[in-house]
């Protein structure tokens, strides 16, 4: 099953508004069939989860799964219910970041956190089980098995100690200290960087690239997430917080490690469009296939306008 | 490879101490191999991670796994590998369950908390990170792709809403309110009862049993998980700390929903005892193979003597 014709037109023909308002409610329409019901027990646990992962969030990353698979020539159910597992483990990491003990946030997606809303004790649980729902999806899309296999395993590197909760750990472990610019390139590698290169690559394994397809995608997603992390860092620093949609400039109050505090500003916005100039270059290796990939490249300095 | 020589023996010529001290050593070594070491970052959050999920525990679930796998004739490294993924699950949920947002235990195993020694932050990402690490083991263990798919959904289904995390919720949500066995019997097959029986179920498919070897060791796996949480709510009723490894008393103190609030202590005994004797049914349709499903059915109910 096609959920979107694979667009084949060149650059310029689609806008990036238009690649993303055809994508965002598939991934939000997939999402909600996916989630647990409401009405079925554990009712509140459902209801934390659907809360914290349904009616907000730009869904960058399972867009960027989606858009390197089309640049591999897939774009089956089996790729949006990937791209949805993706999410999930993103919005379980929004979850479990956002708690007192940790980032002690309260405003997410323009919306109260989960724990304010639910208490902690939900919004720990609720992090847990979209955690597990992203692997139950991934072993239940319609691949081959080996390709499954590798997609999960790629989705469990991206996310643990490797990963994005490495660090997460490192970046509450520098709050405060003087940081290099190798401990922030380090930190943002793993917290952001390692989920949406495996977006990428997932995108392109679900989506029957070749050895070297999901080579270069994981690479695109690398640098990807190189250029989106600094953009973040570099809204935090000029933005307020309601067109932001969490807490702005908690960065710089909590002496976090960004790249805007290593090496200003302009420096690293010209690092950040560098990083997306690369994955554009990577992007268009793979032909008019590939504009979705290419659109996301830009749109990941892009914001900062 | 294989990691021990399957018991061929009758039971009886083998007994439960014996089978244990066997097989607890083999599952540690794993662990301690797949743990990522504490000499590499983040060395805090492996710190965590092997506090909780080494030096302690009977590392029941992992050697049901193993038994399960020897019932179907398969006694290979990856066994092994899968079972340890089984501990790190458990691990994961300890930690969590143990949060003062949760259960707010400061004793675990006969030893601080995780949240006690390395603070909550850390904890709540070493749970997260023992989570990732169990899907990463299961990911890379060497079956044919069907059988790695097949272990990685039923870990997935065993620990998510509708599994451990569910019946934590509902277990939480239950405190303090008069309860029926009907909803003891829904959290206790949901928050102990799901893993215990995907430990059979994941030791039967990775041991490479029929269709029919899966169905049976994951029926016999369900009979000992409620045989081994009845038991587990006795214990708490009629033991000391010390002799526990945890705080007693603390289900009756926080009016928890357990079988012997509702049923009283002789009553849930005969139920335990009498699902006990389901499962050693059940693994005795298997052979002589199945003689550690059929110790560990026992030890299910024995440890109240």
């Amino acid at each position: 099953m096609r959920y979107v014709p694979t667009h084949r037109a060149k650059l310029g023909e689609v806008d990036l508004k238009a690649y993303l308002d055809l994508r965002r409610p598939l991934v939000e329409s997939k999402l909600n069939e996916l989630l647990p019901s409401e009405r079925e027990e554990p009712a509140t646990l459902h209801r934390a989860m659907r809360y914290s992962a349904l009616g907000g969030g730009k869904r960058f990353r399972p867009i960027l799964c989606i858009a390197a698979a089309e640049a591999c020539g897939g774009s089956s159910d089996a790729v949006l219910e990937a791209s949805c597992a993706i999410e999930m483990v993103h919005c379980f990491s929004l979850i479990h970041d956002d708690l007192p003990a940790l980032d002690n946030d309260d405003l997410r997606r323009g919306k109260p956190t989960c724990h304010v809303v639910f208490g902690e004790a939900v919004a720990i649980l609720a992090g847990d089980a979209l955690f597990s729902l992203a692997f139950q999806t991934l072993s239940g899309i319609d691949v081959s098995d080996p390709a499954k296999s590798r997609a999960i395993s790629a989705l469990a590197f991206a996310s643990g100690t490797d990963g994005m909760v490495g660090g997460q750990i490192v970046d509450i472990e520098s709050h405060g200290k003087q940081v290099t610019l190798e401990s922030v390139e380090w930190i943002h590698q793993r917290k952001t960087g390692a989920l949406i290169a495996a977006a990428c690559e997932i995108g392109a394994i679900v989506g029957g690239g070749s050895e070297g397809d999901v080579d270069r995608c994981k690479r695109a997603g690398e640098r990807i997430g190189l250029a989106f992390q600094i953009t973040d860092d570099v809204l935090d620093e000029i933005s307020d917080s309601e067109s932001l949609g969490k807490t702005a400039g908690k960065d710089r109050e909590a002496c976090k490690a960004t790249y805007p505090s290593v090496m200003g500003i302009e420096r690293s916005m010209a690092l950040a469009k560098s990083a997306a100039d690369e994955a554009v270059q990577v992007a268009e290796s793979f032909g008019d296939g590939a504009i979705g990939l290419r659109l996301l490249a830009r749109y990941s300095v892009e914001r900062v306008r």
